[in-house]
């Protein structure tokens, strides 16, 4: 264990893990190695859900997180920079997966620092480190973007990934309040959420973002991030081909592609959502359109593939925390892509079906799969109901050609950005297999998936479980 | 048993009944009465239920229907009435009740009748009267509107709610393709929805819409529908203060005001959602309100009210279906109405509590709560996270101030009339307590509703259970 964990805030609970250990709330005996799987997906709210269902199993198919025994509902929770004590009601993916991380709430942007106070919180990886458990991050984002980023690292900006960013952020970003100076190794801080990864005791990282890699370590003219990570033990492999021979005693970073991963899916014929036309007065609805596959992603690992390797690699250790990311269920929201987000959420439940797999000869493993917020995508009709006086959507619109060949309606409409669409703060599903998983509560917080993962992990008592 | 039930349609179903009433397929004895409370939010997704709690108990509170040991998924369904095989993704009210109460997929706007082939559905609570169970209705809406009728009437058209509308509907609202004429008593139909309701054999049914009841009966100048229901055994109450006084002897129609119900709150000083204004090419952010008490609602029973005579009421048969709706939360999302539908699910979740406490003292309760279809409503950010660069919505907003002191946003943006938002194709939620209640796929459709019903009342063996 590094002196890197052994801050003052850490040591606290370093101390309740060591007296929690033998603990058992569960029938398995303390001998058993406990096992947690994380499966976020990235802005995968109810609508996102159907949406892909629809789209990929039809209105009378089911998803595998369908079958899972325990379905319950997550409030997003977010506070106010200004003032923590007041709650925000709309999340974004640092500030919510800092809490899934480390149970404590936090201010949009923040990567595993609390609100206003800027301290670092403890993350259930660093925890899971700290007792000699295994520890693992699988996405389709970069592994330094804002949902992996927030169970590693400690940052006041999600937006610093590289050293470089630290000071451009607040020349490109000027709308976000905080910058990342304070957190300069240079001014006794963790510098960029890359160099943070890069030394971290993390054991299996894998996703996208070489990019962030490549820059020297802050301070130096001569070490790169991937060399630095490369010291710190990490054996780093670029390509789909070398996830079959990892070495078994080596910590691992993959490295996929230069950022987010490309998805699986895109529109025909750039299908994508657009705003209505009209022609003399008249709605000219949007010719529907099907989902291909798309050719980026013909050689990369899939989600379920990075995240069999992450399993196999974890299996061997004395329990593990695993963290498995869908990223792009939000990102593809964003831009108004409904393909690319059902691409994505096909990712995740192909993930799913490992995980559950993984589950019935392990059985030792608590799974949750939830969301970390809620995004723009919103089933209407395909035309209005109110159609014949003309009217349509204000916002982006897409019309779904489903394989049950019925047209689904998808509507972006939370701004008028050409670019972007927005977060919802609609609560999000949960869904649970597991030791413990039919006592857990319908209805829970943020914050009570780290204490439901660490309670499991034999990390913390939280008198959670009903 | 009147003849009004011995179609052959519901015979065939009628001979399975009396086949399966024996069967036990829970822990309790076939003497114990059973009975289901179904509880439906009309328009209640995931989005409702989170503005409503932020609101009502805030961000660190909890709704009655949140400590309930069920929650799970349901998938609403219609399809499309030229071509019943295949499937629409966004519902109405009348299809999806309709599919609730009969376990039979049908076409929107469709009461108790099938898409394209316009036969009637047997309903559950025709079911448990044939059976001799007590059945009972209870909305804030007009009871002849699309949840209520769908229980009781059959009608090609749910606006056909009296018999001068079903004349009229086709000049009004030409863009519905169906007409009611050959639902005319004179060309061997049932009538209009009122017509049905007054002839109908449900024990006890309060509600809005008594202007529905003033009319002749069809082909009569002597007899109003009201007069029809009273001859059929109805006693006809108008205010709360006859509630207190039923006869248990006599089956119950009230009638509390002239259409919907009025609902509980409104927002001070008429604060609803609008248009994003802009000046000098900068967004106004509208100024967020409170919701207050509204007046017209003072005199009213509330829902609550209503479920808990209701349940007095029908406490003496052996076992029962009561269904209660909670209305507007549909409508005032329409309408755009953030207090409307906020004090609209705060009357249901009190609906709820009832139920809970009924389910206590008389276990062998099964009590749902579900929606039939998601609403427009959709919780985004106070201001758009890119506010900087000036964009907003393109669709009206508001900015509610809650109880907790921040601000919540609310969104409808699923079409640009100036009058009306319309439904969204996401699914529900679904929360049971009760015998079995805990066995229930976390996964299921609108028809299993009726399936799950029947089967605890003993009705039907569907095998759904697990």
């Amino acid at each position: 264990m590094s002196n890197y964990y052994l801050r003052p805030a850490a040591l606290t609970l370093i101390v309740l893990v060591l007296g929690c250990t033998n603990q058992s709330d569960t029938d398995l005996g303390a001998t058993v190695a406990r096992k947690v799987i994380l499966i976020i997906g990235d802005g995968m709210d109810d609508q996102q859900i159907t949406i892909a269902r629809n789209y990929l199993v039809g209105s009378q198919g089911q998803l595998s997180m369908d079958t899972m025994p325990f379905r319950g509902a997550v409030q997003v929770q977010a506070v106010a920079e200004d003032d923590p004590s007041k709650p925000v009601y709309v999340a974004d993916s640092a500030n919510s997966a800092t809490t899934m991380a480390g149970g404590v709430l936090t201010s949009r942007g923040r990567v595993g620092t609390t609100a206003q106070t800027d301290e670092d919180i403890v993350t259930i990886m660093e925890l899971a480190s700290a007792a000699g458990m295994g520890t693992g991050i699988v996405t389709t984002a970069s592994i330094t973007d804002a949902t992996p980023a927030s169970f590693i690292a400690h940052i006041n900006q999600r937006y610093c990934q590289r050293s470089i960013d630290m000071v451009r952020m607040n020349e490109t970003f000027p709308q976000f309040s905080t910058d990342c100076s304070r957190d300069y190794k240079a001014n006794g801080g963790r510098g960029s959420i890359s160099e943070q990864i890069a030394a971290s005791q993390v054991n299996i990282i894998l996703g996208g973002g070489a990019d962030h890699f490549n820059d020297f370590i802050e301070g130096s003219f001569e070490i790169t991030v991937l060399e630095a990570a490369r010291s710190n033990g990490f054996e780093v492999i670029w390509n789909r081909s070398e996830l079959t021979k990892l070495p078994n005693n080596k910590k691992i970073m993959g490295l996929f592609s230069p950022g987010t991963m490309p998805v699986k899916y895109r529109g025909v014929d750039g299908g994508e959502a657009r705003l209505i036309a009209r022609e003399a007065g008249q709605v000219k609805w949007p010719e529907p359109f099907i989902c291909e596959a798309n050719p980026d992603f013909e050689n990369l690992p899939t989600l379920a593939e990075m995240a069999r390797v992450a399993l196999d690699h974890l299996d061997n250790h004395a329990g593990f925390m695993l963290m498995i990311e869908s990223a792009s269920i939000d990102k593809e929201s964003h831009y108004r892509r409904p393909c690319g987000h059902i691409g994505e959420l096909s990712q995740l439940n192909d993930a799913v079906r490992i995980a559950l797999d993984y589950g019935e000869s392990h059985p030792e493993t608590l799974i949750l799969v939830t969301a970390d917020h809620g995004s723009a995508a919103h089933i209407i009709s395909q035309t209005s109901s109110l159609a014949p006086q003309n009217y349509a959507t204000p916002g982006h619109f897409a019309r779904v050609l489903t394989p049950e060949g019925s047209i689904m309606g998808i509507n972006y409409a939370s701004n008028d950005s050409p670019l972007w669409d927005e977060h919802s703060g609609v609560q999000v599903p949960i869904f649970a297999s597991g030791p413990g998983a039919n006592d857990l509560p319908t209805f829970i917080r943020q914050a009570d998936i780290f204490k439901i993962s660490a309670s499991h992990l034999g990390l913390l008592d939280t008198g959670l479980r009903k």
